[in-house]
Parts: C-alpha cells; structure tokens; sequence
C-alpha cells in the first residue's frame, strides 16, 4: 500500500486510480471482460509517463501502456501485479503546419479526432481503419496499424515523421522530427513502431499529412479465376498511375454473407462468382479520374479479366460498397469466430486458400469459412466459424490449420493485428531464431528489467 | 602476416588484395585519392562475409564495409590498420517476381542493373540518383539514398521489404521478407538501413517493385515569391491526384549559371525570376494526363503562383529540362565548391536562403552560392564556391555559417546524404544527447567491440 501510494503521488490529482475502480472499464471494443491490473495511471504529459516509469523501474513494476483498447491480439492485457499505464488524458492536438504538412500531437489522440481536425485545412491523414473513433495513434504506431489504404500509402510506419517515446529507466528520447528526409545518424523512431510497448512508450507524435484526394471512384467486379485477380490488380495499378487507393477481395463464401439476409447489404454483381474485387481511385479532378478509371475498367474488361462489375455512381455507391466489404460483424452470427490476419506471397495465395477447407475439415470437421483482404498488399483476413461451445477447445486446431501452411511459402502470422499474447506461440514460424535473438538481444537493451508491456511478442 | 595468411584463408581465390594493390583502386567516383587500408577482401557470399566478420570480431580488427563508393561523406573510408570488406563479387541479381512485385538480389548489385532488369518486366524500381552506374542496392540500403522521385516514391528505406545482415560476430540475420505487411515482432531491417555499415553489414535484399510509369508529362516553370513556390507545391500535388513524382527547386543563381555559358544548357523561361521550379508527373495514358497536367498548372497561372512556363513538348525536352538540374558540376568550375545537404521545415526555408548569403560574406567574405534541391521534401542542396588556395581554411566556417541557422528551426545536417566522418562534428545540432545516448547503446548492443565501420556517425 506504500507503494501505491508513492505512485499516486507521481501523477496529479485524478490521474491515479486504484485496482477497484477498474472493474467498471472494459477490457477493450471487442471484448466482454473488463480490466484488471494493480492499479491505473493516466497522465497528463512526457514528465509525467517518465516519472512512473522511472519508479515501476527501481521497483520492479510491469507497465503496460494503453491506448484505445481496439487491438486483436491481446497486446495491451495486464495481470493483476502489473500497473497500467493508459494515455487517455493526452490528447492535445498541439499543431497542424499546412504548409509543412504536419501535424503534431499527444500520443492519447484519436484518429478519428486528427482526421477531422486536418480535414478542415484540406488535408489527410491517410490511416483508415474501422476503429477510428476509439483507436489512438499512439496505439497505432506502437502496433504498426495498417488499413484499408495501405497500397496507396502505406502503413503507420510510414506516416510517422518524428516521435517522443520514454524508455524503461524514465529516459525521454525526444525525436520529434518534422522533415520527410532526415539522415542524421539512427532512425530510432522506428525501434518503437510496431514494437507493442515493449521498448518504450510512445508519448509523442509528428504526423505526415497529405493533400486531401477531392473526387473517388469505385467499382466492385466480379473474377472468375484466381490468376485474373492478380493481373487485375497489375492492370488497375499501372492504369490509375498512383491513384488506386484500395483493393480489397472477397472470396465467394464472405461476398455471399454479407449480400444475403440477415446482412443488409444486397449483391451489386452476381453472387455465383468465386472473387469479387472492390476497386477504389483517389483522384483530384471528376472528369478526367472517372475518364481514367472508366477506361482502365474497360481495359480489364477487354483483357478478360473481369467478369462482371458494378461501378458506383454516388457518393451512397461508394458508402455501399465498403459497407458490405465492412460487414465483418455477420461472421460473428451463428457462430464463434476465429479471426486471422495473414500475409502470404500473391503466388502462393491461390494453392493456400484453396488448401484451407479440406485442412479445416480434416482437423475440425464441418466449420464456415470466411476469406477477404487487402489484397493488394498481400494481405488476407481468414475466420473460421465454430459453434461457440466448441470454441476453445478447437481454437488451437484452427490456428494450426491456418497457420502452418504459411511457413513453406514465406508467409506472416501478422500482416497488421501484431503478436500481442495472442499470436506469440506461432511468431517462431514467421521469424527464424536468429532474428529473434537479436529481438531479444534489443529487449534486454532497452528494458533490462523487463517492465514494459512484460511477456508480449517475445 | 600470420594474420593475413589467416585471412585469405577465409575466401576463395581472388577474394583477398594485399595493401600494395590498393594503390590502384581509386577512393571513388568524387575522389582524387587512392584506397588504402590493410588489406582488402571481397567475399562472394553471406557465408564468407560471416567467416571474415567472426574473425575481425574476434582480433579486433576495424572492417570496413564498401559497395560502389559513390558516397559523399567520407562514409566508407578506411584507416590503414583496417580491413575493407567490398561487395563488388555479390553482384548476382537472384530472382524478380512480377506477381508479387519484388526483387531478390545480393547487396554488391548496382542501381543501374537493377533498374534495366526490372524495365525489361515492365516494372519499375523508383529509386533514382545520377551514381546509379556505380552506386549499390547494399550502399543505397546502408545510406538510406534519397534522390529525386522521394516526393512520390519514398527513400530507400521505404523501398527495402527485407535483407540479410551479418552482425560484427558473424551472425547471419536473414530477414528475407517479400511482403509489404508483416507485423511480426521487431522491424530489424530498419537497424541496418541509415546506419552506415556501423550495426551489420547488409548482404542480400528484398527489394518492392512498382508498375513502370507510361507517361511522364514536365514544365519547368518561373515563380515571382517564395510563398508560392510553397503554394505551388500543395496546389500541384493535390491536382495531380498523386501522380507528381518531381518538385525540383533552382534558386536564381544556380538557374543562370547552368542556363548560360560554359553550361551546355540554354534557359527555357527568362533568368530574371528568384525561383524556377522543375515539375514531373508520371502516369499511365498520354491524352488525360497531359490533359490533367495542363490543367493544374493553368490553375496555378490563375492563382498567380507561376510567372512564367515552359512545357515540355517531348521526351527530348524532359531530358533536357533534368539535364538543367542535374549539371551540378558547373559550381565546380572557377572554384572549388562545399557541398551541402540540408533539410528544413519550408516554413523557415526563405528565411533561411536569404539569410546565407550575409551571414557567409561575414564569415567568410567574398564567395558564390548556389540553392537548389528537392523542394518537395524539405530538402536543399546548398553549394558554396571558394576560392581553390581558400579551400581548407575557409571549409569550417562554411559549414557553421550553412549549418548553425538549422538547430533553431529543427532542420537537419543531412537530409540524404548521411554523416559519415564529414558530418560528424555537426550531428549534435540535429540530435539531442538523449538521441545520441540511444544511438551509441544501440552500438555497444551490436557491436560491443566496435569493429564495424570504425568512427563512422559516432
């Protein structure tokens, strides 16, 4: 109890709250627990994150840092010994720079708040994912997020310019860059990307910022085979000439889903295809991008590629198209549903997802499969439906189902969710031994005592 | 010599060169001097460079890791006590998958290689600097090359899907991903690309490939103020819907020097305006990009952000209006020139260039500078030109007056270019201690014994 007290005198009033009162906060979105943890910090600034983590370091105390609660993969769990320490009263805005195309922030911002605040000076922060509202981009760059629009720009990793991160012992590494290009020595930022909270907790951030597209067009198409997905994807990339801003498939079973009552969602195309592609352009002049991706569609047309299309004529066209590509709470219907978030070369995607149902039936027997992605990165969601009482106990059998082929073929655990506790019996077929070693060569580095975020990833 | 002997034991015949035989290697490209150090090895694979490394590890022997010698910063010089480790015999390009869009390759490939083996798949790789004939993928991941299609492409860092790195004890971290997304655990590459050969020494490469551009449209273009020089960039770049792969600023006197005699180049606009601006957009289809391009800039001309405008009418002309920027060796005539590469906010850019001029009359007195550079990264490459005899003397203050403006407006001492040993002295004007403190623990953690590119950054 003199401990907690010590640490309740680090941070202001309110900013301290014990054990007790954490029964009453959720565990996170998608989840149905609430927290537990020795107690809650919420701080206000860097100096105050330093100081708690300087102490839970002399004492010894895990940390584990939190952000909007949205993730998958259980990264921002506490045990019961450990402090969290969540950023939810750092949310100051401090700066967007038009001209430099900036924006500089707390850790504890909202996407969706950053998005509406730059979208007034007519620009983008270009990170889209459907957490937006909950989800900080503190969170978002200590997870590496990835969305809908990475093909056009990109993970957090690369919307990040500079940030300002506080290590175990307390240290504030302040690297709050604001320059596209930067050689000075070390790029340090990116030891706290996608690294959960187990290096440092990022306290900062220098945003990049992008001129705000003025016009999109869509389409949902319809592929008969496999291969054409992939040429079409290469069509519309060359033919848009850098505006295609996603590319997202759905396999049959997930189109059919989310298209069919109870869904609200009605088929744009035919439902008897066995890939649907949605197609979106970004551009900045009406005529002349819908000219381009008009004649681009045409081209795949002629080529064979595509089978059928739907092209949107409305902004509520648009809206549609991603709501049914959205509509991922119908797998939840039914059923429980095992969610993966692989990554696998195009040219093995075809033979892997073809291999899943019969892997699943040989190793569940009868299951509902559920197949879309960004696949224009490489990157498919899988979920597999079980009956709820049987979910704990197959869980293990479908991750091996899923998980092993993607060993032979170069494929990752984690396109974007992350290892969290989650994932972490599986890392060691996306990465070898030695590159673990040197990950935990950098752990030992940076947190020698092993308080921050303690027992994830690695 | 028992220690050579040993040495030469650990590659094949024709990997290893006496000190005598240095004498004949040049320095590199930019240099007048010889190579020199104690002896020279070229392994032909990642095993070999892990044998030379172990061993140098365990006799404490400094090695210095070389690709084409292209640098501009003394990155990759040797001390006679140390041994050079050349990648100039892992020069196999491995594999390029047009499905997935990557190429394989081992670290001593060139740009220019690269680049025509990817042409003829119809793919592009958007890496792009005058050295490409010499410089190395390995040399350009190690330095984090810039070049002149940032604004649309990214650095190099933003290019590298994956590489293998021997670390100082001869480990192999092979960290071969082919995918865009994988967030599985720690980044690692991101250690070695940027840190000059000081943390491992890359070996092979991943490299992402983008659909090759159909189309290029170009102008060059006069502007009357800076602020719509400022201006001029957000207007273009939200009118080319993200097409705009060039935004090339040239200060007057750099524009008259390279447009009138002895530069070959002939001025496509008037010489009387402060600023010209170089603008290239890539696309897909001739008709509506030209028409896309013309469009945007006779916007600008409406909003009165360009005085005055050439168009190019060809491919010819292009070539023609890069040949005006890229005729950087004019500054070397009538003098001997300080070459600079410096990053800053462009909110803090003209008062910055205006504020040179004096503040180098009052170091150094009379002298010639020339301003120009990718503009739309932030990035200025600033020449100073003294008098030959003035060279050494005057060098330092050159450099105080062009770097101290920096710190106080969060600008960097290298945009592109690195720190090697010539940019040592100013690294802390970019970074705080805290940075740097970070930096030399990351060094001690990977290289305790210090025998990687000895003195380099730190």
């Amino acid at each position: 109890m003199a401990q907690l007290e010590q640490l309740r005198d680090l941070v202001d009033a309110g900013g301290f709250l014990p054990a007790a009162e954490l029964a009453q906060r959720s565990a996170g979105i998608w989840r149905a627990d609430h927290l537990e943890a020795w107690a809650l910090v919420r701080p206000r600034s860097t100096e105050e994150v330093a100081r708690v983590l300087a102490w839970c370091n002399e004492h010894g105390v895990g940390v584990v840092a939190q952000g909007g609660l949205t993730g998958l993969v259980h990264g921002a769990d506490a045990s019961p010994e450990q402090l969290i320490l969540s950023l939810e009263r750092m949310r100051a805005i401090e700066a967007i720079d038009p001209r430099q195309r900036t924006a500089t922030m707390q850790a504890g911002v909202t996407l969706q708040a950053l998005e509406e605040a730059v979208d007034e000076e007519g620009l983008l922060f270009p990170l889209d994912l459907g957490a937006r509202g909950t989800a900080t981009l503190g969170g978002n760059a200590a997870t590496n997020a990835g969305g809908n629009r990475v093909i056009r720009y990109g993970m957090m990793r690369d919307m990040v310019l500079g940030l300002e991160a506080v290590l175990a012992d307390g240290t504030v590494v302040s690297s709050m860059n604001h320059l596209i290009k930067n050689n000075t020595g070390y790029d340090l930022k990116q030891l706290f990307i996608g690294s959960e909270g187990t290096l440092g907790v990022i306290t900062r951030l220098v945003l990049r910022l992008r001129e705000k597209p003025a016009t999109r067009s869509m389409a949902l198409v319809a592929v008969d085979e496999f291969d054409k997905v992939v040429a079409l994807l290469k069509h519309m990339d060359h033919g848009l000439g850098g505006s295609l801003s996603a590319f997202e498939a759905l396999w049959q079973d997930f189109y059919w889903l989310v298209t069919s009552p109870p869904a609200k969602g009605r088929p744009p195309v035919a439902q008897d295809y066995p890939y649907y592609v949605l197609l979106e352009s970004q551009g900045a002049e009406r005529e002349l991008d819908e000219a381009r991706f008009q004649h681009a569609l045409e081209g795949a047309f002629e080529a064979g590629l595509i089978a059928d299309a739907a092209v949107a004529q409305s902004e509520g066209d648009c809206q549609a198209f991603w709501a049914l590509r959205d509509d991922v709470e119908q797998t939840m219907h039914g059923g429980a549903a095992v969610i993966f978030d692989v990554s696998l070369p195009v040219s093995a995607m075809e033979a892997y997802t073809q291999g899943l149902p019969g892997a699943l039936q040989a190793a569940i027997g009868e299951h509902r499969l559920f197949i879309f992605g960004h696949l224009g990165d490489g990157n498919l969601h899988v979920i597999v439906q079980v009956a709820p009482e049987d979910h704990e106990r197959l869980r293990p059998k479908v991750e091996q189902a899923v998980y092993e082929p993607l060993e032979a073929v170069g494929g990752s655990v984690s396109a974007e969710h992350g290892i969290g506790l989650e994932k972490k019996p599986w890392l060691a077929l996306s990465r070898s031994p030695a590159e673990l070693a040197l990950m935990r060569r950098l752990k030992e580095t940076l947190d020698p005592r092993g308080i921050l975020n303690p027992g994830k990833i690695l």
